[in-house]
């Protein structure tokens, strides 16, 4: 047994995080019991040294109650100082090793300023990506060069149709790597001058969005080069490449640019209802903290199951309040049909981001005719 | 419509996946038919070019045969070439957005000789670790610094209890980060130092392993500190940091230790039997693509909820054969009791690292006596 242990300078500051926990109530309020040591000190209760350690580095529960049928909500509190100002850190308290123990979904972070205050957030978010873009009074229309397999020159060809016909931002597909069918440099290279080509033309300022995801080695030297090439953004997929590698990518005054981010890898997530991290927080809150601008996720009603009341929380977690860190843009994708546009604005107003794919495509060989009617559609909603 | 494609230099060559598909036959037929489009051009069958994108670049169905009660296994190929040579994109390509729909578990990954050649996989795995250690004839025994709160002064002392008594690793509690309390750079030297002294004193080569996990541009960083420092390998947690990060340190000849591999944020991925990736795959095959030389993972029968069959199939996904892939170590921890080893050897055999951590401190308070009590059990077994 260690004896009684004193830290210097704790500051008493907390932050806390909302955990749903199934089970009846004494099976849940041991697990709150559980998350409080296990996400700190991994050491049985009566083990842990007293004083500072089972005062303030234990977590706290805060607050108990019945949320649900076998549901009940632990507000649990943990000491700033615990993360260490470092967001992997802050991931890890929170869901690290109770990822692991069943029962357990992260529903809401609640940060205090002391906390917020060592990130950047997005350099752009929802107002700085309409400047860049000079659309203010409507949704974004986004669509993707797809698919895997074309080469560099026919995706150019695609990029210069879509931006001719008013598409806001042209993201690669995010399965678009370094392949030999189709090398990153020369594949950004082609469709930043193709869309430049294009903008030129209209006198739009249409972005186009490369993929950077890819070998640890590689991610800043591609951001970098998208940058010098003269493309508008990065397109990353945090959970392939790691989330706080987004939050470097953001935070770099080199780079400078809007990052999009994409949901590749994080199904297992949010697939459970009783495990996991919620929509809300994964793709909001902790999409913010990393810096993306803009986050994309798959709308209700397309080819994926997440439902319209699980993309609402997602804006919801793109926007409520986090201090100063900024407002980003929800980007749902599929089932972007006219007849659903009513119930889709409904949902996310007019702060988002419309992702469109196959439905481009779908309407003729004329991409930049297929583009300006998605477009004409957006402008009268 | 894109007319009919044609690819320069495709080699024919395939690596497969086996996934596990929840629903009747129909559906799981359809959904892997929908794997092979959505993992790959993620473009309706209609509208995806003929020639070598629909022929090649689509996932093609090898097999798909019943599996259990609702449950078929479907194996799907795909060409090399759509993984760029690149860990990041074989993870997309494998489970990228289909980790987003419900019902789909990647069960085992099946790589040929012409993709495994693009990654070195661990720099030491059993033997290197063994020789490392001078350890050869009994599963080597792994204890953790803790709790968090602790100085590095406080850390030391422990790292020396435990050297002394015959611990052959010591690794950071996952949650030692950077924090003020227990500041990185100190915590390595005193505890490198600490177990220098002890190695001096017994003649053994008991390793130190300190927590690199940390900011992205920390990362490496620290490791290189860590070497520096004297310390004898990296405690890493890759879904935290990236996965390739990890690949990217076991890569690095500057670097050139041993890495521990942590399942911190691990668990949604296997949290569902129906959805999410195999403990074989994610713990086994993946962690060696990614170069770690040893996996923690928690013990059955401790306090997380794996099974005895599901620690079992992480220590296959260890040792299966993976061409020049080097087998690695299963780093079980928790539920280490005296009467509970033989069941553990029946499942580990003698290739794993025996993870202890409250066990050694409930003891008492010689935690060098604590260590030579379990170091000798294990040498009895």
């Amino acid at each position: 047994m260690i004896g009684s242990v004193y830290i210097e300078n704790l500051s008493g500051v907390r932050y806390s995080v909302s955990y749903l926990i199934s089970g009846d109530e004494g099976t849940a309020l041991s697990k709150s019991r559980d998350i409080c040591y296990e996400q700190t000190v991994e050491f049985p209760e009566d083990l842990t040294p007293d004083g500072d350690i089972k005062e303030h580095i234990v977590g706290r529960i805060e607050d108990f109650a019945k949320a649900g049928e076998k549901t009940y909500r632990a507000v649990i509190s943990f000491a700033v100082e615990t993360t260490g100002n470092d967001l992997v850190q802050l991931l890890n308290v929170v869901f690290g090793n109770i990822s692991i123990k069943p029962g357990i979904k992260v529903e809401r972070l609640l940060l205090p300023e002391e906390l917020l205050s060592v990130f950047n957030g997005p350099r752009f978010g929802i107002d700085g990506l309409r400047k860049r873009l000079k659309v203010f009074d409507r949704p974004l229309i986004c669509t993707a060069l797809k698919p895997m397999g074309l080469s560099p020159a026919q995706l150019a060809d695609q990029a210069y149709a879509f931006a001719s016909g008013g598409i806001d931002m042209i993201k690669d597909d995010h399965g678009l790597a370094d392949q030999k069918f189709c090398p990153f440099e020369e594949r950004v290279k082609r469709c930043a001058e193709a869309v430049k080509k294009a903008n030129e033309e209209t006198g739009k300022s249409c972005m186009y969005i490369p993929n950077i995801t890819g070998p640890a080695h590689r991610v800043m030297e591609r951001s970098l080069k998208v940058k010098e090439l003269g493309a508008g953004a990065l397109l990353a997929c945090p959970l392939l490449i790691g989330i706080d590698t987004v939050r470097l990518l953001a935070d770099s005054d080199d780079i400078g640019l809007p990052i999009m981010v994409h949901p590749s890898f994080s199904g297992s997530f949010v697939i459970s209802s009783m495990s996991g991290i919620s929509h809300f927080v994964l793709y909001g809150q902790i999409m913010r903290l990393a810096g993306a601008d803009a986050t994309v996720f798959p709308n209700y009603g397309g080819r994926f199951s997440f439902s319209r009341e699980e993309c609402s929380e997602i804006a919801s977690g793109c926007s409520i309040d986090m201090g100063h860190i900024a407002a980003i843009f929800p980007s749902p994708g599929g089932g972007m049909t006219e007849d659903r546009m009513k119930d889709i604005f409904q949902v996310y107003g007019k702060e988002f981001i419309v992702l469109i794919g196959g439905g481009l495509h779908r309407r003729g060989e004329d991409l930049a005719e297929s583009s300006r009617y998605f477009a004409r559609m957006m402008e009268s909603m």
